[in-house]
């Protein structure tokens, strides 16, 4: 699909059919996310394939809503903190920057073959640690449902150009 | 072009030819990064467009490579923070998050359109805030140049999946 057709077509989902997501289609959109580019190339990123069936009641302690779970699969994106490139002259980590590229390509491929899914920043980082395993050093940033929508897009709302863009200085 | 020919041709250009980008296809290229989504759509990232013409010097000091400065554009994503989303449970930001997926769409968009970017995380942030006569509280988060290559792709080097994905946990 056309990048600006996906770029159109991308809506959050929040209602998911029960049908599973081919295998062929779950490797074309972790190769998306593979392809993706990190800071000074450290790919610094894990992306965790959750099956959900059978583990819907400790899904939702990570994020308590029925369309997460309903699902077939969530995506989790973990940083590897040791692995990040961090800016010298102001210490700033680039580790969340590097886990959005990635599930920004994993969203956008998913979209492109017919799938949905649904940015969540809003989860349990304590039960996601637990329930994941996550060893010390690696931190949850990023969750998505991944499976076909049961539900229709929405108007995007979004603020005008000209409120977003500046031209050559503040 | 299909996305995922955009995903496997984006590559970190790193010469520019001084040809200008024509103002339709910047047009094209903000408004893809104007449909990404942000953490509860609370598009906290404002996009400055330079035109470099007259003032290398100055935006040598932000990145103090030549093709930086060579492109016709600079593009800067900056995060507004009293507008960002930050998650209560542990006071963390999504603001990083959201500068990199809008940099995300504009990097492919341009890609989608035959232009060369480069995402660049090791700026001067000092230089940035004064060059760009950033205001307090405004965040210099992500340069790319936006132009025509002078250069040529070269093969990624990326981890294998094996090394990237973890089954139901870590």
């Amino acid at each position: 699909m056309d990048l600006f057709d996906v770029i159109k077509r991308r809506y959050s989902v929040r209602a998911y059919r029960p049908d599973p997501v081919e295998e062929e289609k779950l490797q074309e959109i972790l190769e998306a996310g593979r392809l993706a580019p990190t800071a000074a190339n450290r790919q610094p990123f894990r992306i965790i394939v959750v099956r959900t069936a059978g583990r819907t009641e400790a899904l939702a302690r990570i994020y308590g809503r029925d369309w997460f779970t309903d699902a077939p699969l969530v995506l989790c994106l973990c940083g590897v903190e040791e692995e990040g490139w961090v800016r010298g002259k102001d210490d700033k980590s680039y580790i969340d920057v590097d886990a959005a590229i990635v599930m920004d390509h994993l969203v956008l491929a998913a979209t492109a073959l017919g799938l949905g899914t649904c940015w969540i920043a809003a989860f349990d980082p304590d039960a996601a640690r637990e329930v994941l395993s996550l060893p010390d050093g690696v931190a949850p940033l990023l969750f998505t449902p991944l499976g076909y929508p049961a539900d229709q897009p929405r108007p995007k709302q979004r603020k005008d150009l000209d409120d977003l863009v500046k031209w050559n200085r503040w």
